[in-house]
């Protein structure tokens, strides 16, 4: 298959257009390139040294024969680039990873919410925009994200995208209805992937487009079997407070004896994927396509959930680090329960690599080799939800509240 | 009250202004006059001779002694001129119309599709994010439409913004929720209104904005008390298949002696509201803002439902005009139903305007009067859905299709 990675110079763009290009299929990956130079905005860089797209296209060619063709293309602003470069290639697959995907970054001013909002939804809208004007039958697999779903508290399970409603009807009968799954956002960053989720909905029922929509837990792990044959294929690695997530975060602050930040109780429940196992997800979805003229294909992208603070507690005990009780820069329940189906990807042969598994040792040692690159003034999470929650936050001053603690 | 018009030059946003100025509130219209320049794009004018937004308000300060203040600022591009401007006024209240509006027009091309994403996304979020950032606790009021809900089919009556469902929970109870009802826009002018409806639930809940969404049916009639005070206040009255509307178009094709263009069976459904009650809505709806960090206020801003098929009957018999049956350009149900709640407004104060009260013939009054200015080949509405719709439409030329006359 001709496949074109959109984002594919990101965390989980980059391995996913390895893997994919170790199976023999033809690789395009297009990127703006903006994460990089997120990177300089905010000076921080990925604790893995990372080098140019283009050398490391290079060095997987050298490794393996095969090539990775790179196009620097920016979806959100240049449409007619994008769709000259569709109507060139016609890729039979089409993975879209090229989003601003950090929640704290879309919080940080007005500033980083307008370009979440404007980047996220443009880059969208365009790709489908321009695949109905080329006529182009790509299947189109997109990221999103498990918390377009907003933590379920009544204690029902999240199902896959659909959720079955009985509506009452003027005569007084019940008619049930499978609706797609209301959505409640914790930031503007998930709110962008609501909108994802609303072009999708649109341009599958008027145009018949193919989508496969993946609810995706947070990432952890770094290395993918493709990343581990050569030092410079190495995977990117965000630790700092905008876009380290949180179980890799917890490694590298147990790594560099910074203590394990918990925000409030810690008692959020949260859904998580290895990065090999995402890459093996979007292979299966990929060999899954929806029917054309069918509903958009949502799977949830995750093989496990826990609570923050337990996940804080493990790591703990295995690597001895201390664990800092903080306020929460967010807006959300302090406590949540979670609890998601995933028996779509696991029917079609995923077989998870749990917590369990002895992987996170692999990253505490990634962690401790470019320990020297970390720059600890950036491990805190300084972007807060609201003005309200920023005073409070500075009321009590990083040095203090890394005091207290447990 | 100081009150900031967003879209204060156009069809509903003019004859607002004047209600609200009327009645002794400041109104500063904020508006980038996109609606004249697309008029100048389609080469349409507006069938009622419009005056320049300088030149109106200047005749409304003659009549009243009163002063509407305009401002030019885009919206959706001006982010820094927006936030300045609200900075400096501090509106006690805002009502936000400034967005592209026409289904068909959203429909025309890709560049249009893109427009109108971009246009009304970026629009609503940038006035949602400003005031944010300003911490200005104005009342928003909105204005969406009714096709957010897409059309019930299953014989249940659409509620004012919220949906009571029941969700099963993993032990098996039946746990009753009230969500934001399920959207299914039919183009993709209404899916930015859904979009809209996402921003709006976010803010509030993140922000504790105070936001009032009125879901709007079709706009009727053009005069309201102000408009009529003098000629050059006279509203804005499109006729054209892009910007016009189904009740006014089909009484300007009765006036100057066009047959009335069904689409289809002329099955469709659709909500009314007379352009004096919008305005009256709107005040109504000022006169109750939701409490801060209550959830969004909702009101269904119609007063009536009709097929399409039978307002064309009924204009025919009231006029003598021809029914023309033309293939419909739109993707949508042949046939719907439509039962919409509007208990609010009504508990509220408001006395519908309905179609039985004679303004049919004052439009047709409108109609003849300045039907020397009516270009005869604007009046078909050509955007069609999909490639596979305009085919269909062109393989049936205007020419034909006007002979297969009723
Ligand atoms: N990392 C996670 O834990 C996680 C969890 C759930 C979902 N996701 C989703 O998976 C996708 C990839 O995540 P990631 O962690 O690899 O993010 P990343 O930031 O590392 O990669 C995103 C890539 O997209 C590119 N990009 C952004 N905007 C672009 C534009 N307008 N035009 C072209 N390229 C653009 C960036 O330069 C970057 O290379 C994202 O959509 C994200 O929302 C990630
Ligand atoms: N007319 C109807 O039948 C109807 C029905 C339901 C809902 N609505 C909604 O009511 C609102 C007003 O409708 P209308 O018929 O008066 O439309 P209109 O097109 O006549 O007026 C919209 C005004 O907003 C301005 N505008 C658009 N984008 C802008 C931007 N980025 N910055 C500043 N100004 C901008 C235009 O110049 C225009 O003056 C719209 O939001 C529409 O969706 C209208």
């Amino acid at each position: 298959m001709k496949i074109a990675v959109l984002g594919g110079d990101g965390f989980v763009g980059w391995p996913t257009s390895l893997h994919l290009s170790d199976q023999g299929h033809e690789i395009h990956i297009l990127d703006n390139l903006s994460r990089r130079w997120i990177d300089t905005e905010l000076g921080v860089q990925s604790l893995t040294p990372m080098d140019s797209i283009q050398e490391r296209t290079r060095v997987w060619h050298a490794e393996t024969g095969r090539r990775i063709h790179f196009h620097l293309i920016d979806l959100a602003k240049d449409y007619e680039l994008l769709k000259g470069w569709l109507a060139k290639h016609r890729p039979d697959a089409i993975i879209h990873f090229a989003e601003q995907r950090a929640a704290p970054y879309s919080m940080k001013s007005d500033r980083h919410k307008n370009y979440t909002v404007s980047n996220n939804v443009n880059a969208t809208h365009n790709l489908l925009n321009a695949m109905v004007e080329l006529d182009l039958d790509a299947h189109l697999v997109h990221l999103g994200t498990m918390g377009v779903y907003g933590y379920s508290t009544v204690g029902a399970a999240i199902p896959e995208g659909y959720l079955p409603v009985g509506i009452e009807t003027v005569d007084g009968r019940t008619v049930s209805q499978e609706i797609l799954y209301p959505s409640n956002p914790g930031s503007i960053y998930h709110m962008t992937k609501c909108l994802d989720q609303q072009l999708f909905q649109f341009y599958a029922k008027n145009d018949a487009l193919r989508i496969t929509d993946l609810h995706q837990g947070i990432v952890w792990g770094t290395h993918t079997e493709q990343t581990r044959r050569h030092a410079q294929l190495v995977n990117r690695f965000d630790y700092d407070g905008d876009y380290g997530t949180v179980l890799n975060r917890f490694l590298i602050q147990a790594a560099i004896g910074y203590p394990l930040t918990v925000h409030g109780t810690g008692g959020q429940t949260r859904a998580f994927i290895h990065i090999q196992d995402s890459v093996r997800c979007i292979e299966i979805a990929l060999k899954n396509p929806p029917q054309r003229g069918g509903r958009v294909e949502i799977f949830n992208q995750m093989t496990e959930t826990h609570r923050v603070r337990d996940l804080a507690e493990m790591i703990s005990k295995m690597t001895g680090a201390e664990i800092a009780w903080l306020p929460n820069p967010r807006k959300e329940a302090a406590e949540n329960d979670l609890i998601v189906r995933n028996e779509k990807f696991l029917g079609l042969g995923l077989d998870p690599t749990t917590l369990g598994e002895g992987l996170l040792d692999e990253i505490v040692e990634v962690a401790k080799k470019f320990a020297y690159r970390v720059d600890r003034s950036r491990v805190p999470a300084v972007s807060a939800w609201t003005k309200d929650i920023a005073a409070k936050v500075e009321r009590d001053p990083e040095g203090k509240r890394l005091k207290s603690v447990s």
